[in-house]
């Protein structure tokens, strides 16, 4: 298994996101919060729930509810909460290997003996390797690219860690990688990428499945869903 | 307007919640997840993934998002949400007079000189305070009990701030107390006893209106609260 000769900009802090460009509307409408909330309960909660919202799906309500939730708790407790997030942005980092978010230099599914190490995942984000990783089905090995091709935006395959990818298999071993880029225009431009970079080396090359969720109702999916559902068909 | 002679513990830090009966499950099952998400993406994103799960309102799933957003923030962004935690829990405090959370010794709706001091409303917890006061429409004073009655779990009136209630009440000027506790046993419960106790002091008491709320569906109603529709029509 190589390991990218390029690694550098890896052994440092995990990639930050740029700000979506509604950031300035978005600020305006935290301060606005903070400031409100601050003048009637207090700065330190208007704060709070300042920060708060900044987190992914969190409004205001629910900033207001996670600030009083705090408020509430043990001292220890809260201060646990605010170390937890100090050491995640300070220790984690990306694996030199496959680029999942590790504490040590190579992650533990690198680490695992276990481990099929005939097949690779490809996912778009190290939380991918989460959500796949609870579903207890896979045992290979993934590698995630931290982005997906989107040329509109100005992503192309050198902004991917697509060459520590093809790096690995190379180095070979590998009989098939899993494409599981996200069910998007974006995923699906670099799963095809993808493969019509692999396949040259004698690797199968597969794509998850596209279909109807489980416990979904076939009435609310849409067209193309309920299209791809019926190509997808098995025989019972 | 009266402060508290017994106003020794509101000097102190907030008040923080017991822990209800179902904690060690729930502990259990934040520390099986941490672990997991340890064993996967590194044993900080597994502490802070803990971390988030004992807010309320955050499973598993949401405790993994809002880490990965951690993850991708500025470290200035995540350090700031931290110290927002910490600053919340060493210097908010209740107010002396209606025990709303603030960082001085009164906060600031009690301190608002253009605020009518002839009303005050009644509500369970400091956070309630927040709600009523974005409707924009109330423009009295407060005053939060900490709590309702529940003698089935051994809440009395000693174990609220009613004692401050009556003090503001009798130090005089007040002609109405709008009751605005929850519409619930517990707090239909606590209105009740208050209108007991304030009535004979001349003062005039109201409990906030029962109905259907605003944007939902009468199909949707329970019984209840279409009874009490009803019983609340007023004259178009």
């Amino acid at each position: 298994m190589g390991r990218e000769p390029n690694g550098q900009d890896r052994t440092t802090a995990v990639k930050e996101h740029d700000a979506p460009s509604s950031e300035p509307l978005r600020t305006k409408k935290r301060e606005k919060a903070g400031d409100q909330d601050g003048k009637i309960s207090g700065k330190a909660l208007g704060r709070t729930v300042e920060a708060f919202m900044r987190l992914p799906g969190i409004g205001r309500k629910s900033a207001e509810r996670l600030a009083f939730a705090v408020l509430g708790m043990p001292r220890e407790e809260a201060a646990g909460i605010a170390q937890a997030i100090l050491d995640l942005k300070n220790s984690s980092r990306y694996c030199l290997v496959c680029n999942n978010i590790t504490e040590e230099e190579i992650c533990g599914v690198c680490r695992d003996e276990k481990r099929d190490r005939t097949v690779i995942c490809v996912v778009e984000e190290p939380s991918n390797i989460l959500v796949l990783e609870k579903t207890g089905t896979f045992r290979g090995q993934y590698h995630a690219l931290l982005g997906a091709l989107s040329p509109l935006d100005g992503v192309g395959p050198e902004d991917l860690k697509i060459d520590g990818l093809m790096q690995r298999l190379k180095a070979g071993g590998v009989i098939e990688v899993i494409i599981a880029t996200n069910p998007t225009v974006k995923g699906e431009t670099t799963a095809m990428y993808l493969a019509k970079l692999i396949k040259p080396l004698g690797i199968s090359v597969s794509r998850i499945a596209y279909g109807l969720p489980v416990g979904g109702d076939i009435e609310y999916a849409d067209e193309n869903t309920v299209q791809r559902a019926l190509q997808g068909r098995r025989e019972m």
